[in-house]
């Protein structure tokens, strides 16, 4: 017989009975805030048309979520039984119901997992689902889903309002032309869906294809893009385009925190050789360094907040990469230091406070050495929320654990659900508000701090941080 | 008046009474599991002679265990006064009871740590100890254990039986004749007792005697030894030969997780220099990376686990290791990089699951950071237990914390418990299973996972997963 | 209206009712031991001058204290808004109330941090204020503090007496005349205030200023230091003058942990460059590298104990150093490496139990993957209390966490306050025995160690350790 779902009301909180009320008196006060998603990658398509469908159940739950395959992959299914494309065409399981078999089966690899508390509160309060999924109750539970995803009110946009998302912010490149989010606010809908610009495929002269994506700039932002000058030109005119339809921050991503300010000549030079192909690695890693520096100076300018993501190694595992692309789970953090490697940028722009630059490491261990005591010290310096694979119970722990004592709360930004999975937003900012209120409700009985202050910090961190920061208001 | 020891019933759970009585429900049903220990280093002598003693107290508690004398070292005890021989011959303490003595007098120095906690448990368990042993009844318990080591029941077949022990695997050099493994078979007596084929004394080209070794495995082998490919040829004949005599799995041992894949030609090339002496320091640690990922395709090949410690600077006090040899307690680890180093490995072979490979790291900031999300991902890799240092209760717990929310359960191996200490196993084992059943007990607390999940998993911690992966069933 | 400060008597302790009254247990029997403040940065005047006075509020808790200006100046708060001193002698706020006002809007930043704990404590305690300051009360509360500010019951020496400090050690350059600790003796007054020496200033010889230092130190010691062993001369000439000052200990501080032993012509060669100003910054690093085997040398001479404090990247914001100086809150912690780096420091001196080392870290992923294997090895070595950004609860419980299973209690050396902030020490002190009792508390409840053993423990952690590690008694 299949196993209930649990779900307790109080699920997450410290068993102490005082510790377990306070947290549950400050999560009920949270709880049904409106959700603020600052940042996260979930498709404006989905919004731009009314009728959008998730499709079946394994494509909205299997197929685009690496934190699902990677798992399973693991433990030997391939990627091919669990319907994922293969780039050469070669014909990959196409049966939703074997696939959703496939998943269901091997579920119980999931218990402990993040992935295993999102999905239960998904398949719970978004679908109506009481199972834990296993090989015997599969296809009951494809059949309920299946009925509501074909539902009217499964449509993302009446998902968006049910779930009471306030504003929701994607991630776009450069290059895009935002024609969803003009669509979006051409049809007259309200749902507040504002892209972001991330530069990554422009900036990384060693990205593939970026050749290809230069070109794509130069037309986009009609700026013939020969050198540096016109090269950063054309960045700041998308900037100034993405501004004009609402986006409020950027974003990038690096495998360190290296940054440097090379001299225009230099950052010419390098420029000249990436297009004509004879960019050293060497000359990719101090452009990059170079160009976060750069949008740093580009943020005071315009005013969009900068994000930007440290430590991942991408697409570690060349077969998979190879055969199947990017994004197949195989990204991986790499150690990270950021106290001189930030140096150069903080330099000039960490004592600027019209810079508002939001850190994210995969590297834990940087918390308490170098972010903490960096964020509690320079005006333009915040710290994201734990990220990835820290976005879990013990991942927001320690976060609380080893940032808040140096940096201080309010160097701090909230949270980001950083998903593409758009019906786990409720589920992960859920987690995120029983973690802090928990958290808050720990340092009340211990002593440290009043109810009072405990009650004003638990909305920051559920709601209001993220929404200043961020320039949401 | 000494002290009692306290073994409380439910010794190392959480305090909170819910935790405590489902890690208690969890704790019971493991607790008289058969143990089965897929890596130390018990001496296979101890089961080939069926009369074999372990001496007197001090020759089993205290000279052969660099985690009691070191920690008597660090206070300024003298390992000459603990009857540890010298190289030199210089005369050390030979007076058991004056040993005996020092142990007792400076027991109070293990407080808190796990050492005291495998005493504390042997002391009672094994020997019918009571007190806490100090300077005064010293030479009470020595009378006490002395007694016991003499009785008939007290040799290691004996205690074998008795401590439940399902499998017991040793760990032995590539040139062994596995002697005691075949007395054993060949005795009749019923406990199994496996050999594992660790190489580290040929593959390490700088290790000191490495010409001598190959010498021996010239002779072990009947190949003779002239360039790479005859070593290789070797080692695969050996492996064959630990198989034969039920081998499961092989070991080896590296200060860090670099990897390479040389061509047959550079790997001959610096095999040839390290034959004639002339090898250079980066020779020893390339050629020990290739064969890292040598080992991985032969253990695809036979099917024997592979299991990888990285990270101990073996032997850091020059003084001691000068006087006294090797394994002081002065090995002691170094931070370790796996995302890059183990890309060349994982190209190769982490896609491919005839591979099992466990990996052991002395650094836990790898744990979250580079580990979890390695094993969560390649289908070759798993990690095991917390190594060494982190065989403690605080280290389990970090471990736990750390790892399962990325790897998920099933991309560990449950416990090992490494120990030259065969009295100590059933406490080391009792330790794992009381931390995992508190660690299971608190997610069933917390809401995270249900009482029947943590029923299975619970009992896949402490018998099924080392089994399974170890392919010892 | 205001909210009270809380200072439950029961604070810090875990919520669980046994744990808490263990520990409350263990707290009483060390809550009013004598304060040993072994290591901090107290101005000696303040008791060599018996009218010395802390001046207006903002003086006394703003001013000098980069912990508190650093918070504001993360969020926004200019420097010169809360008076501190610009080196170009540019007016800054001068109104000790207007001060003191930010600060008070301010206070909330500070929730969740040790700076609160303290603030509270020493408000309190120190000053009977009641309120937490906020905006409203600022004024108000600036009144009390004045007011016994004035009173005599407020001077320096009453409140050392008050505290019940049974030696507080100052921190000291090598050229210090030592005038204040000589006012101190000639006074008559019993307060034992006793000198530390810290070559900072002479062995760094890329220091600002490094070459007036050596000449300062020249006529200091009366020795003409014209080459490498004049220097050493001089040094361990001051070293004897400090010696004779009732000085027990020497203090180093360096960015990383590399040690090495020079030969005297190289080391000369060296010094000899740096005196023509043409040291490179390698010769820099080798020179300190050297300085500290040197100083455990000289330590086994004299018998001083050395301390040395590793890791922090000092003055890292570039332009707050060229306009205020050093010491603005801009020091941040890098990753650091012991293991390979104490090597060539330890297999000189490490076996040498007359040199009493005091190692502290600002990189806890240090504590149990090298620190404590380290101390718990060598009879030199020892682990100082968690250090700055890690002097909190959280650090501390990390430190207890990850050092204590390996190091053992007894390689540790209780607790330094380390502090500038003389009214601070009694909540400082109160926060490591409260923390402390709670762990040892948890041993107990958890069934890993005696209550006997830990009414001892506690003892030694909150008083003995450090008067025995520090030779005080």
């Amino acid at each position: 017989m299949s196993r209930r779902l649990i779900l307790h009301e109080g699920r997450f909180f410290d068993p102490d009975p005082r510790t377990k009320e306070i947290a549950m008196h400050l999560y009920r006060q949270v709880a049904d805030l409106p959700i603020v998603s600052p940042h996260g990658h979930v498709d404006p398509r989905m919004f731009a048309d009314p009728d959008y469908s998730f499709g079946s159940p394994d494509e909205l739950f299997i197929i685009p979520d690496h934190y699902i395959f990677r798992m399973l992959y693991s433990q030997g299914v391939k990627l091919e039984d669990l319907g994922i494309e293969r780039k050469d065409g070669f014909p990959v399981e196409s049966d939703h119901r074997k696939i959703w078999q496939h998943f269901a089966e091997n579920f119980y690899l999931f218990r402990g997992t993040p992935t295993y508390i999102w999905l239960e509160h998904e398949l719970h309060d978004v679908f109506g689902v009481d199972e834990v999924p296993d090989g015997e109750d599969a296809q009951e539970i494809f059949d309920r889903i299946q009925q509501r995803l074909e539902r009217p009110d499964y449509r993302p946009r009446r998902l968006f309002e049910r779930f009471n998302i306030e504003v929701l912010c994607t991630t776009d490149p450069a290059t895009s032309t935002l024609k969803h989010h003009k669509a979006i606010r051409e049809s007259g809908w309200q749902g507040k869906v504002l892209p972001t610009f991330r530069p990554d495929d422009v900036i990384h002269i060693d990205a593939p294809g970026w050749r290809k994506n230069i070109d794509l700039l130069s037309e986009r932002s009609g700026i013939d893009i020969t050198d540096y000058r016109s090269f950063t030109r054309a960045i700041e005119d998308r900037r100034s385009f993405f501004k004009s339809m609402s986006a409020r921050a950027t974003d990038m991503a690096t495998v360190s925190a290296y940054t440097e300010v090379l001299s225009d000549r230099e950052a010419d030079d390098i420029f000249r050789r990436a297009l004509q192909g004879g960019a050293s690695e060497e000359d990719a890693a101090r452009f990059t360094a170079h160009m976060v520096v750069e949008s740093a100076r580009m943020s005071i300018d315009d005013g969009l907040v900068m994000q930007w993501h440290v430590g991942s190694y991408r697409n570690h595992n060349a077969l998979l990469f190879e055969r199947f692309g990017p994004d197949m789970g195989a990204d991986i953090p790499v150690a990270t230091e950021f106290t001189r490697s930030l140096k150069p940028l903080l330099d000039r722009f960490g004592n600027d406070r019209r810079l508002t630059l939001i850190l994210f490491t995969l590297d834990e261990s940087t918390y308490a050495r170098e972010l903490a005591p960096l964020a509690g010290h320079y005006p333009a310096l915040f710290l994201g929320p734990p990220w990835w694979f820290h976005d879990s119970l013990n991942g927001m722990r320690r976060y609380f654990d080893q940032v808040m004592e140096t940096a201080g709360l309010y160097n701090t930004v909230g949270f980001n659900d950083d998903t593409r999975a758009f019906p786990s937003i409720p589920a992960r900012h859920d987690v995120w508000r029983r973690a802090s209120s928990n958290w808050l409700g720990g340092l009340v009985v211990r002593g440290i701090i009043g109810l009072e202050d405990v009650e004003e910090m638990a909305v920051e961190m559920a709601y209001t941080l993220p929404k200043r920061t961020y320039r949401l208001a």
